[in-house]
């Protein structure tokens, strides 16, 4: 009797460990379909992860990057943080009789997505700029929350945070799942997106690089504060992408998510040390769940990407093909 | 018999679990001597991590912050970092002829270190910009490390990674024990301080501010690289440690030990903010084993912090009497 009941304590014991083990089993890209992608991600992850493997890495070099517009969350019609300007242009609109002819906050006010865009980098800044510094920073990040709270997306009438990528939520959880510390590295701006990527990512503040407005630090005994400054920017784009991680990181990257001509130093940056190396490119082909763009967009242009990239080994991730699902609110087909 | 063999294990657990609990109580800071210093760390850890304390703080909040020149290592009689300029110096000399005649130069060649320290910030960026800029990335951190392995300091003559503070490695591994990240913010060179700090003080790259040459990124299919800009220069001192904070971090520090007045705007910011907060300044009161300095030193001088330091409840730790151990290499008394 007592034998047996050994034995059955060790089999309930057996039992217990194959449930977790087959819980670990459970698709964890659930989202994604079968296809080059998907197993690039599979097969990347266990390279790095399993002791025996000549690619192992250590914990600490587990280092992820991730655009933010277009590759975690949408960026139609416009970056939503110049969603978030033209609402800010709107309310100080009484303050500048200017604005309704000059652009491109004329277009703003008239809430012409195509000209906001077509005013390119530099006007895009100019929005930016007159919005979003000479105040302190937590005013903006009030006002960004605040924004969040009661802004809809003009398509698809939800909130903006929830115009995220279901399979790139995977993808997060899953490298974190296997040591990855997983970072943002986006031309948004820094403080902007540290408003809202920890709850809507599980991305902490550190791990958030992002364009920014210099800072004044204005002190006070009891309650100092920082100040945005107008005029000063740099932007995470192109080569800064790279120059943002060695900053903030300082050491580089394994595998980089992009989507667009701008995140092409990022990758090369990424995708040529040595050891085994990831770099992915979103690309947007789904009009009927998300949207199709590339080579002739005036946002998240993505040209030369589409050319080099296979070449330097990068994966291009066809959103049509590739996502079963885009948003976490869409079902399932 | 079956039962008592139940009871012996039980016991053995028992005894398992006392001693991992006599050894988690062993003192965790045995290099401090006991006093207000000393019981201000220990009592505030207590409060922030007892989750029934009204302090408790979520472990993503407890960021701990720590000057390094002066604090975590000694800093006479120069800034190590300009005495590795001055090796560089004295290496590049043969091509800088007019370097035998123009101040700090001439000093640096003569290893005349008061005049150094008095040629003052000015002097002092001269060096670093001379020495430490106009080179790859790599071929700096190499440099670091070459002279890591080599150079001695000129009192103890032991390696400059050997004149850390026993102390306040305790300090480091106490908080990060109780679910702290230690973050080192710094005026050293961001990169200078990389080269070292994970392998001295457990502190990853990603942790370390410090101040910074501009960097280019040099973009090739093959070899992408980093080339350090000579120039420019953002000096993480004063006002600009919050600043860096801000930048990095992105959450406010619930504690900061500094030891000069160019760490009182970081202590402001820390000490301000709600909840329990802990400001340290370190007083370098120990000529015999360390050095004695603070109004009227050139280096490293604390001078408001000793005046306005405790109205605004910051410890003013007395090293000659807080420490019974100064570098983990001097025995204890």
């Amino acid at each position: 009797m007592r034998i047996s009941k050994t034995i059955i304590g060790f089999f309930l014991l057996a039992q217990l460990a194959f449930a977790s083990l087959a819980q670990a089993q459970e698709d964890p890209l659930a989202s994604w379909n079968e296809g080059p992608a998907k197993s690039a991600i599979l097969e990347f992850v266990v390279e790095v992860t399993e002791p025996d493997s000549p690619g192992y890495l250590a914990p600490d070099e587990r280092i992820a990057v991730f655009d933010n517009d277009g590759t975690l969350w949408s960026e139609k019609p416009l970056y939503f943080q110049v969603l978030f300007a033209v609402e800010r242009v709107q309310e100080m609109a009484g303050d500048h009789p200017e604005w309704t002819d000059t652009q491109p906050f004329e277009a703003a006010l008239e809430e012409d997505w195509k000209a906001v865009a077509a005013s390119g980098g530099q006007g895009l800044m100019k929005l930016l700029a007159a919005t979003q510094s000479g105040m302190t920073d937590s005013a903006f990040t009030a006002k960004v929350e605040d924004w969040l709270d009661t802004a809809r997306h003009p398509r698809f009438d939800r909130p903006f945070t929830e115009l995220i990528f279901q399979p790139m939520l995977e993808v997060l959880t899953y490298l974190r799942a296997n040591g990855f510390r997983t970072w943002i590295v986006s031309g948004g701006g820094i403080d902007f997106m540290r408003a809202w990527t920890e709850e809507t990512y599980d991305i902490p503040p550190e791990q958030v690089i992002g364009s920014q407005v210099d800072l004044d630090y204005l002190s006070d005994a009891e309650a100092p504060t920082f100040e945005r400054k107008s005029g000063t920017f740099f932007f995470t784009d192109g080569a800064n992408k790279p120059i943002g991680i060695q900053r903030h990181v300082g050491r580089r990257p394994v595998i980089a998510f992009g989507n667009s001509d701008g995140d092409l130093e990022m990758l090369e940056w990424t995708t040529t040390g040595e050891g085994p190396r990831l770099g992915m490119l979103i690309h947007h082909t789904d009009a009927e769940r998300e949207w199709t763009y590339d080579r002739e967009s005036d946002i998240g242009r993505l040209d030369k990407g589409l050319d080099a990239g296979p070449a330097r080994g990068w994966i291009i991730v066809d959103m049509a093909a590739d996502w079963a699902q885009v948003y976490p609110w869409q079902s399932l087909p």
